[in-house]
């Protein structure tokens, strides 16, 4: 009866350079081997008798939405696409339109896509305990048992207990000061505002026509456009951007008189700066969570992470953060994180693109990187997914060379349809239409080189594509 | 009359991971756009009527040297290559005897090729001022006016004057602790040992006869097994393994009567540490050394170094170094780079090779960049100076695709020899004998696909090579 909703609208630039706009944290293998993302879909296939998830998203994520849940085999799952970021109020009742569509009685566990729960056990016994509430018509919060007086979070206090294991809201308090923060914790009356709810669908409705019509109104303007497409579902963008943005806490938590807080201590994070990761990571003796190729000497209480065939090395650092990709290193004080806002709005007044996209680019056919790059010309290493297909496409700028490295190609070259496979090449001249597709059932392979006075991803003229880009 | 003698021998490992040994710093541009090589070539040349130097440096670095001293337009120095490293002494021997055999009244001006001096005019006027001493038979060793109690250094005693600026030395003591080397310089007696020198080749050898004759005779019988090979001579190796290793300082400086020295105020430094290159740097008004894409914020006392195509941002650090290289970062407390030789020495017995050659490779026709690698296959830029050949040869494990992205090349592959220029693309079957040039006036890049189950670098048959190879 539990329909999860994943909500995934983040755009994460707290954890640049790893998190960028393209793609953001919820998206990345931040803490073991799958995303944050999909640890927190997994995380609610362990409810006893959980649907597949509604997710809510950015339409630029559509794809890596769609690929990340595939991998975990719930495709056919539903996608909602924001045309517009409207903030969580709007994105929650999106998705309780569609699920009370479905079944009226549906029970909504939402949950932020970015989220590390360190005990999903003791998690998911909070659900079951907090679903007869939702059953009652309670909107339900999750309240982190306070492991220190953290004064990055909200904080929730609790009134008289509504069943075992559950309290009426008293007040929701935004994020105090440290004598506040440590009086909180003290008092033992106070939990940290998670921004996990469980609730039905249609409470949440009501509750939300109730305490903020404009936005339910202009929400259900929205949803009226839906558009199913295959698993997404696109919405109206002029319609999107009339609906006022605003939270689930201000539009309705803080003013129901249905607000019941679960208090539950499951070692929980939301991973907001690179600090917090470092908290939540497994460390060693030293306190340090390496991730990659790392040599640490004299080394303490520091995070370093880097990637494939580069190593780290360190000497003599107390509580630093180092954070290496192929384009961009950040070097930061572990108490100074928080100022890494401060590089991506740089880079972003800058006009540069390090804030937003990583050397390697993810499409909905697979992935490429950008290797090397000259004055007339640049070499990318592109991998196509078994089954995949590039549009068929045309430069006017550049002439490319293909070397199949693994797998094997099906090249459309013209009017010429031919197969290339390891150690085979072919070259693209300028101005002719041509198409790549892995015929194979492995990933495709292959280096492209590229040559021309122009290497702008803008020179391309789609002519078909079956991701609906031509 | 003076001949200068540019002691380039040093592996310079304290500079990793920008220094290496297959390419040491002095042969990196760590200050301004030319090499510490060149920079100590040139400042030779502006002595009045300096001749062309002899280098003597370690085999491997052969065509580097050779190519350095081309690009200043001194092609025809003498180049003698030590088959083994056998300290100072004999190699300033071996010089000597080389300078001797031209010109027996030659006098040598001794430099190590990876010094800075700040202050070139009165370096040149300290040297023009020691000749007549070194006329006179005196070894002079040019001593640095001390700038602060460093403990890091040895030291030399002043005896009295010998000139009007030179002074009989009274002794060289080790590097002190902290609480000498303070007395030492407020005495006003001392000066740093620099290891630069002044002295009659023959009087050199007569003393190194006298004092040390076992290195004087074996450093002979090396000499006798000269072998110029173009500006290259070389030495027989077995003959070389047997001359005792030594400092110039404790086989003739430390034991003869005649030494003198000359003190001078130059903003010397032997950056023996990143820690050394950040105190010679221009800096910021936050002390900060930066080269390259750097956006630092509320960063002080700090040295950031990085590569093409890749930025490093900076939060709230202080006195550290960061050098970013395209396989190996490292993170350093600025008072703790010292320990980057123990770095070097967990990679050195680990196996790795990082410590040892850089991801661009340097050969004597151009130079190579590993860009990307996978299971079964690598990608590599290789540029090809003009009128530079590879060797005619054959890889038993590999295929390989070239693609020339600028310049022209004359391609040799089996019987046929054939022209490939920009945008054009070959290629080699594993096992077909094949040969690259670069007929042009201009840089040839290319990249070159390589495929095969083993990749290694030592899979190739060489059959001719200009470079004495084969």
């Amino acid at each position: 009866m539990i329909v999860p909703v994943i909500l995934s609208g983040g755009s994460g630039t707290r954890l640049w350079p790893l998190s960028r706009k393209n793609r953001p944290k919820q998206f990345l293998a931040l803490v073991g081997n799958t995303t944050l993302f999909q640890q927190t879909v997994e995380r609610t296939q362990k409810l006893g008798d959980a649907r597949s998830p509604i997710v809510v998203c950015s339409e630029d994520h559509r794809f890596t939405v769609a690929e990340q849940l595939q991998e975990l085999g719930l495709g056919g799952s539903s996608i909602l696409l924001e045309p517009a970021a409207r903030n969580t109020a709007p994105a929650i009742a999106l998705a309780a339109m569609q699920a009370r569509q479905n079944d009226p009685e549906a029970i909504l566990l939402v949950l932020p896509a970015d989220h590390l729960i360190g005990d999903e056990t003791s998690f998911v016994d909070a659900v079951k305990r907090a679903t007869p509430l939702a059953a009652q018509d309670w909107l339900v919060t999750f309240g982190i048992r306070p492991e220190a007086p953290e004064t990055g979070f909200g904080y929730i206090k609790r009134a008289d207990a509504v069943s075992d294991s559950g309290f009426k809201v008293a007040k929701f308090v935004e994020k105090p000061n440290a004598e506040a923060a440590a009086q909180y914790v003290q008092s033992g009356d106070f939990d940290w505002n998670s921004g996990m709810f469980l609730f039905k669908a249609s409470r949440y409705l009501e509750e939300l026509e109730k305490h903020s019509p404009a936005i339910y109104t202009a929400t259900a303007r929205v949803f009226a456009t839906a558009q199913p497409d295959l698993d997404f579902v696109r919405f109206d963008k002029a319609s999107m951007i009339e609906v006022p943005d605003d939270s689930i806490d201000y539009a309705v938590m803080e003013k129901t008189d249905r607000a019941a807080v679960v208090p539950v201590s499951c070692r929980w994070s939301d991973i907001g700066s690179w600090s917090a990761l470092w908290e939540a990571a497994d460390k060693d003796a030293d306190g340090n969570a390496m991730q990659g190729d790392v040599i640490a000497l004299d080394t303490h209480n520091t995070l370093v992470r880097t990637y494939e065939r580069h190593m780290v090395a360190t000497i003599g650092l107390d509580d630093v953060v180092i954070v290496a990709t192929p384009d961009a290193t950040l070097v930061a004080a572990r108490d100074k994180v928080q100022d890494v806002k401060k590089i991506v709005d740089q880079l972003s007044s800058a006009g540069r693109s390090e804030h937003q996209a990583h050397r390697q680019v993810y499409r909905p056919w697979g992935s490429y990187d950008s290797i090397d790059m000259g004055e007339r010309f640049q070499v990318k290493r592109i991998v196509v997914k078994p089954g995949s297909v590039l549009s068929l496409q045309m430069h006017h700028h550049r002439a490319e060379h293909w070397i199949v490295v693994s797998g094997t190609a099906e090249v459309t070259c013209g009017e010429k349809v031919f197969l290339l496979t390891e150690n085979q090449s072919t070259y693209i001249p300028l101005g002719v239409t041509h198409r790549l597709r892995n015929v194979g059932k492995v990933p495709l392979e292959l280096i492209e080189v590229q040559s021309g006075s122009y290497l702008g991803e803008d020179d391309i003229v789609r002519f078909e594509d079956v991701y609906g880009r031509a």
